[in-house]
């Protein structure tokens, strides 16, 4: 049997852990600062709410779970589909945007618009697993729904240097898009925008000609007046690459005010973002430097909710990865040290004295542990030493009689007995 | 399509994720004031990790995952039991134990023993949801592994009261018995001990008389003599008994020494848990007053580890069930409110000054946000009453002449100019 944790997921320990929380309490620090409410929903959902969302390569990668009972009987096709569908009832959540939008049709008549929500909660693909990949990671998404306002774009793009700002990371950039201009500029190029966007989408990935030879094959054949006209894009080609602009200019003054890092806020014609959904500025964020850059985007959204029946939602959103932000903190040894003031108290004397001293540092609020049994000063040393202890604390018949107790700095090795009880 | 969470499952808006974590936090807290150390593992788990160890119903409410891909060609059966096994290799963590188990024994090799973790995660069980039953929910596990000494039981125990006290609960009781004490009983009725266990379990849901008929169709046919001795018993019954005392005296003498509150621990000789895994102490947290008032359980282990291949390991585990906490804190009216201090700017002025002063005042780290778009003083209003905004900040062309804005207090209706930027 193996007792890894299952392909594509982790085991986070006590140092992963400390990590992974410092970072996810610096977003939730400014996502609550600018207003936003937290929302969580259950890992599940029904498989009718995940299904037709993610296009035909994302629903490959939706985790379904087995229904329980005895579901032999409702197996009556061969059909790999068939059979998933009358055997599994349920997914695990594919992203936090599809839950948030079910949460807000399901709870309409309770909301008032505009709605301001953060999620910071796992989600699972069955992906196939590679560096900065996992089939289980957490996002941390951001979305303002039921405003039309650019402010929103704004303190989106503020919130985002805000949070890598406190996070310590220096050389980024957010770039910064519309799918206006992109919308303009296939009608410039008598194409589709959709299919246009799919295949700029991965320009990152496999280069300037690939993407051209994707787009002839689909049928875009004027492929290269695309990117000649991308390289120097600007807003007199038609009305809808005009008002993308004018929305990117607005969008950017409105950063200022709000004190965003507009240095790394980075105009990209190119950018495209791979959903269908978004429909005025898209924005993603890229770490320099590191082998897995991309940590985040988002965009604004006309008609999510529209999915589940209430029409006329506009929104904005965005989402951290976690995982990929911690690899790249680790790559760049940007996280901080994390070492609390932590007490052992050595047992191989009188435990009375030990445990009422040991009461008193926890009264204290100071985090105190006794080696729980009587063992040899070498092993309960090692210990200490092992679980990153600060400070150890003699307290045997000697010390007892003294009414003192001796404290050791285990980084120096310093030692000094203190009074105590009186 | 219902746009409702998964049967037994719960979206937690902003106030119950509140007061959810406050609660977790709390339970934290304590756990690292004692030493413990966090741990996380993964949703799912390889399914011989989870097969086995849950008895013959528990595995029954396992969820399976189904695998990914072309799984049809690898279903050869028409039974159930083979096709599960066929299709699906993994499935969702049904307890913090198991995974934490897996854990230890996997790092085994970089584990200086005692390790003490704590582990706060949801689990999953396919069982019918009824009131405090969910098939999603929350435990809160603290283990010890790796020490034989019994202090390590009375800072359980202590945590335990700890928490509730900082919950504010007042009204419970910690049951206390030891599995030596039924071991040893069972060997003075002649009867198995496992099988009494199992049905003393079984005391609270169904009354005496139907434990007893349980024990007599199970074999145990004095189980007239069982009940006669557990309301009578004594240490001197035999060896095993007389070991299950002294343990317990000394859990409370050490409990006593660490603050634990005494008057809460109440020793019942009944008290059985149903795992089967348990070999000292065993304990159970029961809430008076409330309609589901078991929020909590453990034991000492000998041999959770031998699972997996690493004998020797004892150790002792807690879990508190965050969900029935949270039920319970409701029920009671116990949870403190969580009035934070927000502000709202309200928008139908000069959006640059509404916007510097958005600024500033997040730059002293309050809580604020702007109405995103120009709308009426009734639609803003509304919205800030709906989303329990405790100030409103009116900064239009005249507030700007004079270098003012108005702050608003909306519970009191106070209303007053402050000067601004001077």
């Amino acid at each position: 049997m193996s007792l890894r944790s299952v392909k594509g997921t982790r085991d986070f320990g006590p140092k992963e852990y400390k990590k992974r929380k410092w970072v996810m309490d610096t977003i939730r620090s400014v996502y609550d600062l600018y207003g936003f409410n937290p929302l969580e929903t259950p890992a599940m959902e029904n498989i009718e709410v995940l299904e037709g969302k993610y296009g035909d390569e994302g629903e490959q990668l939706i985790f379904r779970v087995l229904n329980s009972g005895d579901f032999a009987k409702d197996i009556d096709s061969t059909d790999t589909k068939s059979i998933r569908k009358s055997i599994s009832e349920n997914g695990l959540r594919y992203d936090l945007t599809i839950p948030f939008a079910r949460y807000l049709v399901n709870n309409r008549s309770n909301i008032t618009l505009p709605f301001k929500r953060y999620q910071i909660q796992p989600v699972w693909r069955a992906d196939r697993p590679q560096k900065g990949r996992y089939r289980e990671f957490y996002q941390c998404d951001i979305d303002v729904a039921g405003s039309n306002s650019l402010i929103t774009e704004a303190e989106i793009l503020t919130i985002i240097t805000q949070v890598l700002d406190k996070l310590g990371i220096e050389d980024y950039s957010v770039k910064l898009n519309n799918r206006k201009i992109l919308k303009g500029l296939a009608e410039f190029a008598g194409c589709s925008d959709v299919l246009m966007a799919t295949s700029l989408d991965k320009l990152d990935k496999i280069g300037e000609e690939k993407v051209k030879e994707e787009m002839v094959l689909n049928g875009i054949e004027n492929a290269d007046l695309v990117f000649k006209t991308l390289k120097s894009i600007n807003k007199d080609i038609n009305d809808n690459v005009k008002l993308g602009f004018e929305e990117i200019e607005k969008v950017i003054k409105y950063v200022d005010s709000l004190g965003g890092d507009l240095e790394k806020i980075e105009f990209d014609p190119t950018l495209a973002r791979g959903l269908n959904y978004y429909t005025g500025c898209i924005f993603e964020v890229k770490i320099n430097g590191v082998s897995i850059g991309s940590v985040g985007g988002g965009g604004r959204y006309d008609n999510l909710t529209s999915l589940f029946g209430w029409d006329g939602v506009s929104g904005v959103g965005f989402s951290f990865g976690l995982d990929r932000l911690c690899d790249c903190l680790e790559e760049l040894k940007l996280f901080p040290e994390f070492k609390e003031e932590t007490y052992l108290i050595l047992n191989f004397g009188d435990e009375d004295y030990c445990l009422d001293i040991l009461r008193s540092f926890r009264e204290k609020g100071i985090k105190t542990q006794i080696f729980p049994e009587r063992a040899k000063i070498q092993k309960q040393m090692k210990w200490a030493n092992d679980n990153d202890i600060s400070y150890v604390i003699i307290c045997g018949d000697k010390e007892k009689e003294n009414s003192e107790y001796v404290l050791k700095n285990m980084s120096t090795g310093e030692q000094k007995s203190i009074k105590w009880g009186i």
